[in-house]
């Protein structure tokens, strides 16, 4: 079902605050990141199935281990849509997972976003591909000596949200939205109704009618 | 007195740091709110007597509660000029008092501006009115069933600074600076007066005079 | 060594995240300021030495105090090239030691950036002088009685960094690092050195190469 | 079946760490509250249904405002065994919800504990009756004119566990579990078997065994 | 007038709720520490004039400087009824500025108690000593090289409250209460006043009177 | 060297205060672990080289996997005199790593002593065993299905201090202390001596010298 919307598509009518409510009304209430998540850049959109890891902070390397060898795995399996989430326990000041070559790689396998509880790096060449990255914060360290990939799509939490892999993730400016994969087609169909509902209220207040009388009469605010 | 002061046309020439200054000046050393209120957008500016709203957490509804009541009769009665604000006890994560409809509400109404140390979602329509708003995060989540506003009008605590209903509000890039209403015009008049003292400060510094000479000199800096 | 680096001609192409890297590498470790530092501007970079300034809060004057003697003497003795480093024990929230006049007398001086782990004002006019300052936030307070430089051109911690006169501080849209005197001229020749490796991974990236194939045959990432 | 439960008799067996396991295996995996919770005597233990209620912060009174109106209420209603939690959105340093009178007066009426994320005050006095009280922190604050009862016998979440009233609370030197109504007879039977298999388990530690043999065995550590 | 004042005699009938309760009632509501200033002994209580010293971090010592000067001065010079009171901006994890032998010193010149925003340390020694010693926490760190007394005998900031040098400093179990000199001897006054007070009300709670018959009886509670 | 030293009998002179002011006078100025660490029983003491293990949040478990595997062995593994450390990445709030079963098979294999930045259980039983436990927390949460020791023998970060298996802890009432194994002897030796230096200047304090003149005299405090 999940299959069959088009999400590119839905990502430009849709956005995180409705998608929010409608999880509300269909009693998940955790679905929506704590707000030190920000986007890298405020106009970009992520819409897509979540590819999860979960990162361990370490302290040095151990001798003769590769320190990417799990996160090496998951980028390179990433698949046209998926959107890699990388959790890092955060909000951490230590684990910057995230930089412009893991960026370029992502890219490559056609990944529409980017989302993590932790920090990243190469700002200013992320920007300018463009690619949604909505992360914990900025900081030049290498991840390299100070954290690595433990395990990858397995069920993480990140910002306060527990995610499956195959989750929806939703990201804009207000921030990220986790649809669990058993009501994301139903969320997104509710969404969409609740969108045109909006419309009505909103063409009401700009006639200048009262709130009240607004609230009376639908019931929803 | 307020009264007849034309905030709109001040608006264009003051600025919080100046008005911080000067309400040190008069002993009032606590009226810039804490650095976490940062605008929705660096060029709007705010300033009108504050509208006051209280809210507390909420989990769940009671049973034929109206969620909204008290809060939309303080949108409802907003005059042109005011700033509402509403305080959440923030820096707060679950708490989001404000979005679109509201503002468009607001704006409607004539309000010049929004303060909250909650905080605010649909932040691209927000954006897109151009409406001046002062937040303490941003999160796409429903305020129903999570906080309801518990009294209007009254005396609040908003982001460390004691606000009573019908002191100023000024609010630009720099923060939010509360002026009691017993000392609002003289503190803009005092206001005025230093913003061209600064003109002299500034100009010597820039002909490359020594700091210690301008000191001496003036016994400011 | 550093004399005769063209730090301003090597700031266009260098960049925080390589050079902490290099770091780590020569053992260096803890050379990147924690992440609530941020640029006014996005675009901006400093590069080069630290000029130390040690505050402590106050809680109004001394009589006949000069609140402000230590830091005159500092920001009057800048040089063409320094980057003033004013630590305040942050993130501090009542500390703000700089504004517009103090931007205006460090342009003056030549001064090619600042750095504090406390909190600035006069954002609007800083901005519009496009100097690189790098904050532990935004607020419209005076410093005087509320802060006061204790000593000068000392050993500080900033942000979580230790820093002596006359390290090399490189700050752009990523953070801060600070180069300790002693192997700065070897790291940024590393630095340059690395950002040539670079290039070749990115380029197999973008051929689709596997990035498990591009580590094996390079053994970085 | 709760009514049918001797609580105060279990409440010399049973223990927090236990329970908690057991409602983890009926897949209720939040109702342990955070670390921040602590008894003011570590001997005490509590166990009864909760009595919720809900504060604001207030900043002063309002004219002619009873400001202890709705806790008086829940107060003078106490039954024997109930165990009151006064939810203040903790940990929060201005709400100093309970003291040596409320003490006195929920000992009046049987009352067999009482929980807050809030603080506490008249420590010595309360220690003196023995009365198990755990808080969030401890203030000589008066509750007056700094927070206000809102609404009671309603949901609450109190350092970080949704309590609806009459769910169980039990309270020891571990922390403060939650046990939901639904689940509380059954989670309490399951937790009375849990404790006679970590005898066995414990036996066989002392006997020297190894854990990876006790664990093979058991399943369980 | 406060010199009149027998505070040992007083300290054993005074608590610091009753004082923070008749300073909100003179209009002084920021007189009670943040509550993560805990006694070192639950059992003891301090009651003097502030003798204050405020602290900045250093990082290394400067060549030829006595780290200790001002700092020994203050010690010193301290007369029997003292209370030294270190600001140090905490809570702070790195600034230790009090241990065994200055609690000998201080002892040995008759000061009654000690309180800290910072850390303190040999906590073993000095409770074998029944020194009333307030603090923001315990590590083992010496302060030589990690700060510096700065300036003494000043008005300092210490866990939120603005202490003037001379003011009165009541610390107990539930906290420290800073009496302002010119109000202090009539705080003393008021306080016993209600400590009668509250024993009439003590006593009807006891007898089960309802809480809503005694408020409105004496309308307080 | 290290291996001659009988660490239980020096475990009853020294203290973490003095190894502190001694590694600091080596150079080791970052030893001592954050305060938050406290003591379960401020009465006890460990001396004894780092048994270390990883620990990393987890949410639930894999099909098939041991969540003790790793844990076990480092626990089965102990020697005599061994502290095993556990670092979680603390202060975190929902990793338990220890409890009574661990504490009793810790000390069936003669193991002196616990350190964690993570939380404790079961304080009441561990108490009772008189075992020296060190911890960030307590809270009643199993460790299963929150979190999993992934690598053990390694180099941890625990508390701001990173500690080598290996490394000697020295924990008491004023926290804990790492000592290098590469020093930890001279560090012992060099401690020996202080404490009989200190016995000289306490000695003077009590006959009443001024500080002044014994900072003049031995140039330490």
């Amino acid at each position: 079902m999940l299959a069959s919307l088009d999400l590119q598509a839905l990502s430009k009518v849709l956005y995180s605050a409705v998608l929010s409510d409608v999880l509300d009304s269909l009693g998940y209430t955790e679905q929506a990141m704590r707000p030190f998540i920000r986007p890298l850049d405020d106009d970009t959109v992520a819409f897509g199935p979540a590819r999860t890891g979960l990162f361990m902070p370490r302290h040095g390397h151990l001798e003769g281990e590769n320190p990417y060898d799990i996160e090496i795995e998951l980028i390179d399996d990433l698949r046209p849509g998926d959107v890699p989430v990388f959790a890092c326990g955060g909000p951490i000041e230590t684990i910057t997972p995230w930089g412009e070559l893991l960026t370029t790689a992502a890219v490559a396998r056609g990944a529409v976003g980017f989302v993590t509880d932790g920090l990243v790096r190469d700002v200013r060449s992320i920007r300018k591909m463009n690619f949604p990255v909505f992360h914990g914060g900025i900081r030049p360290l290498d991840s390299a000596g100070r954290s690595k990939m433990m395990v990858r799509d397995t069920r993480v939490k990140c910002a306060g949200v527990t995610i499956e892999p195959g989750d929806l993730i939703f990201a804009d400016i207000d921030g990220v939205v986790v649809l669990p994969s058993a009501v994301a087609a139903e969320a997104v169909e509710k969404a969409l109704l609740k969108i045109e509902g909006e419309n009505t209220t909103r063409k009401e207040i700009l006639e200048g009618k009262k709130l009240a009388d607004i609230y009376e009469k639908y019931g929803i605010l």
